[in-house]
């Protein structure tokens, strides 16, 4: 039976105790939102002494299931003041997993500032001085984490932002070569961690008991069937589109279908979208050799391996990874065609420790309100390091799009519940733009990938310009998602499942032999519906009402190009969402 | 029958139609959140083309009754995001009304960035290029417009701050010698005002044809009566609390009951209060000599007149006017016990357009975050004229007391809907926390004044300390206020007539004598609920709900000493606030 695992703050006490009954079976997301719900109150401050930040393995991971190496963070967001889970692929969950911890509590706040780092054995956990990380990037104390306890521990950690408080904090999670890279990104939750005073937690595994399905056998059996559907659908496959050009592979179709924001949210085209895409990376990979590879995978147990590392024109490493999002936040959202850049930006984020959607969409908003002329990279990367310096400039960024947008009067905030929107459109791709509106958790494509039947054809196929059906599109998706999050899976299982159904029952069958359940399809269903209404009711509780499922008004009235299309899905319609 | 200025800044165009019938009778706050709730949609951007400005007179504005020279401005609020209703005294007003004005509409956005000037005479209006006055403090443009239209005019206009649309801006109107000191400053509709390019209003009412009661003997008699009441009661008399120390003769008696907020409200006593109350402001003005004076007004026909001049140490002016708010904000709240600072901090915030209550606030904040100690004028001062600068920091700042504590991370802020609290400590002070906590405007002691009787002995006596029948008691004197604050009158007539009946019945008689009415004393309540509920519906649609009716979560578990008292109200007592 799993543990839980306090860790008080202010009094700096930890305490291991048995997962209370009714937390046993659920993991991930659906954990996170439940202890969240019982244990933070709604209106507190995020910052403050009764915010919480809960880490859950998902139900799967630690086990040998494919792609099950996910980590869920949750907590009351200081970015949107909802409650949020943002979740990461890396080695750390199923080391967690492995080590018989269920979930990890930090809660209080110390008395006077410090800076500590939490080391966790089988044994138990110990808090110890870090005060040489302080103030440090991500990347030099992921080296220092390594060079101290051994490249066999996994890690988190927060970089000068999260420490700083600022709403746009990530926590990074080590990739398999121990890169601070791998990120639980959105919704400031590293503003959280920094709040505890809490720089990095260390995991060393040995004597870990490992975990065992209930039923090893069909375990295995369910596994095997995911396994074979992610390999043979075209989407994941090797030598498909992700494991070829990565997440980047996006950048020129969504490009095509005029639903790639560009230049905070003026058009759905870029005219510089080819150099900054799937293709450009794989052909800098190819070219620069070195260090550069595509197909790079961000935790073990992955079969699917989108991630990349770029290299510089000297084939030295220059970032991993430039994914479809960072590529279009500090790319095309902010009129930026030049890699180098786009890479710099990326690694600046990594190593400050910031969400790459939440920073390009602030720079499009800066450039919007003129601190930078669009398309300008160097000033970019300039704009990027005041938050580092923490100067009254990076005070400002450092929170946010909506938060920069306001510093400066600007109206064009595309934003829902104060997060940045990522990559996609939502007056040229209307599906998204009702997750973005209705999901707990603000703007969010991982909410409700409805992109996959809008303009990948996977899952059936709809109209993106059309609004027809896209509120129960977007909640169909929204609620498996949120199960696909509560047991630990990478969401891109999401592509062979909604095509290959035995895919989709290896999924369950694996959910199932691991807890010893017998869910259904239609329990995917009801469970995931179950975890957004737990959510739904804590934002409303904290203030976050209908009125904030809404997109932002600008996008109501202003023409987007190319299809001049705006944003006509209606209150009524979108309000629907919560009907039972 | 009055008529309605419609100004539309996106088509330059200006015109003057009939006031609609439903508006008729109806005047200030009334007039104002009745247009906005009926004009602009609740979800708009306040900086967007479709929020709006309304300027309203009273509905005695303009007559001889005592003190009602209060004009109301309207829209829906940068800071709160809800609806706002702004009041200052001015000739402003009295000239509106007198010229057949009952209304001025400001609306559309400019495609172009401009600065204009609205000229109003009785003919009509014209928009005037204002670009001499672009950038400039407000003391400089007052003296080129009188300079320009002759001293006979009365104005309102924006300073720096409001032009660069920050959520601190007030609108400024001209005092009886021409100083741009009288401010309609909560709330940020400044901000507004400069989101629509209009620098100023001048009117000219040469020729006007002023105001008649439709029962002029029935006016006359109320007018005296109230007077009358005015003149008698020991607040309001002449030599009499008001007249002899100004507003600030609260800062000792705040100070004694250990409600004076103090060091961003860490305390309830502030060891400096004597230095900078109204008793040591009376003795400046009589020592100083010079420019200096007590017993000054904001607008002719005036007889309480509170408020004065301060004078350097050579006797030449330095600011009007040293109010209790600003002198608690810019000093206890700071820390800071010097008159002559904080004196130079009123200036600044009158120069460049601010709320003084917020400025303080912020710098309370501030230095809460670390910009400077508490206590530390010269730097106070400093942090101030960053606003002006348009520096990161000053774009930070100028957004007020919530965005300063968020851009830091602060978890002590003391706001409710994101609008700094004013100088009653509401753990201290129970009733006043109520208002803060359910006022449609955010914390705003003008909503619902409960010191008359909590402090004051005014209206009857309430502890201050017991929330007993504290929501009660703040209903009533918010609705009784939404009346006056319809009617014209400035809130001070809310001493006498809170004792004095016959002060009452007077300032009833000269509204229904006015407007051809039959209210009585329950009328009033009524039409003060009606106003309250209309604002609170507006805000329910922005997603203002209950969960905003909340005091700072700090403030339920930090005690406040003297008293070491927490805010105990619950929610629950304050959901009953809009029970019906």
């Amino acid at each position: 039976m799993g543990k839980l695992v306090r860790v008080n703050m202010t009094k700096k006490e930890i305490n291991i105790e048995p997962l209370p009954e009714k937390y046993i079976g659920k993991g991930g997301r659906w954990l996170t939102s439940m202890m969240i719900s019982d244990e933070v109150p709604a209106l507190c401050h995020p910052l403050g002494p009764n915010n919480k930040l809960v880490f859950a393995p998902g139900i799967v991971s630690g086990t040998r299931a494919p792609n099950s190496g996910r980590i869920s963070v949750g907590g009351k967001s200081p970015l949107t003041g909802g409650i949020k889970e943002s979740n990461a692929g890396t080695s750390f969950v199923q080391k967690m997993a492995r080590m018989g911890y269920s979930a990890l509590v930090l809660e209080g706040l110390p008395e006077e500032e410090n800076c500590l780092m939490l080391k966790l054995t089988v044994d138990g956990g110990e808090l110890i001085p870090a005060d040489d990380l302080r103030g440090k990037g991500t990347y030099e104390c992921a080296g220092m984490i390594w060079d101290k306890f051994g490249e066999k521990t996994s890690f988190c950690l927060i970089g000068p932002a999260g420490e700083a408080k600022m709403a746009m904090a990530g926590i990074a999670f080590n990739d398999p070569e121990g890169r601070s890279s791998r990120y639980a990104a959105r919704g400031g939750l590293g503003a959280v961690m920094g709040s505890k005073g809490l720089k990095a937690i260390v995991l060393d595994d040995s004597g870990a008991p490992g975990v065992e399905p209930k039923d090893p056998e069909a375990f295995k059996e369910g596994q095997k069937k995911l396994a074979q559907a992610i390999m043979k659908h075209d989407v994941t496959k090797k030598g498909g589109a992700l494991n070829s050009f990565g997440t980047a592979v996006l950048i020129n179709i969504l490009n095509e279908a005029g639903g790639l924001p560009t230049r905070n949210f003026r058009s759905g085209v870029f005219e510089g979208a080819a150099k900054i895409s799937g293709e450009a990376l794989a052909e800098a990979a190819e070219k620069r050799g070195g260090a550069g590879m595509m197909g790079h995978s961000c935790h073990p147990g992955c079969i699917i391996h989108c991630s990349n590392v770029y290299a510089r024109e000297d084939g030295s490493e220059h970032v991993s990874c430039v994914e479809y999002e960072s590529a279009w936040s500090l790319g095309a959202n902010c009129g930026i065609d030049n890699l180098d850049h786009v890479a710099e930006l990326v690694r600046l984020c990594n190593d400050m420790g910031l969400d790459t959607i939440e920073a390009g969409g602030m720079l499009g908003v800066a450039m919007e309100a003129g601190l930078a002329e669009f398309g300008d990279g160097p000033k970019a990367i300039e704009l990027l390091k005041e938050i580092g310096k923490g100067s009254p400039l990076g005070h400002i960024l450092g929170q946010g799009t909506q938060f920069t947008g306001e510093a400066y009067g600007v109206t064009r905030i595309p934003t829902v519940k104060r997060q940045s929107m990522p990559a996609y459109e939502p007056r040229a791709v209307k599906g998204i733009g009702v997750t973005y509106a209705t999901s707990t958790m603000g703007a969010d494509h991982t909410a409700g990938y409805t992109i996959a039947p809008e303009i990948l054809a996977v899952g059936g196929k709809a109209d993106p310009l059309s609004k027809k059906d896209k509120v129960g599109l977007s909640k169909a998706f929204q609620q498996t998602t949120a199960f696909i999050d509560a047991a630990g899976y990478c969401l891109f299982i999401a592509f062979p499942i909604l095509d290959i159904s035995s895919g989709f029952d290896g999924m369950v069958q694996t959910v199932n032999a691991m807890v010893g359940t017998n869910y259904t399809g239609d329990d995917v269903t009801r469970i995931g519906d179950e975890i957004l209404r737990l959510e739904h009711d804590f934002n409303l509780q904290a203030g976050i009402g209908k009125e904030a499922d809404r997109m932002p008004e600008f996008m109501t009235y202003e023409k987007l190009p190319p299809h001049d299309v705006v944003w006509d899905v209606t209150d009524e319609e979108l309000d629907a969402f919560w009907e039972k």
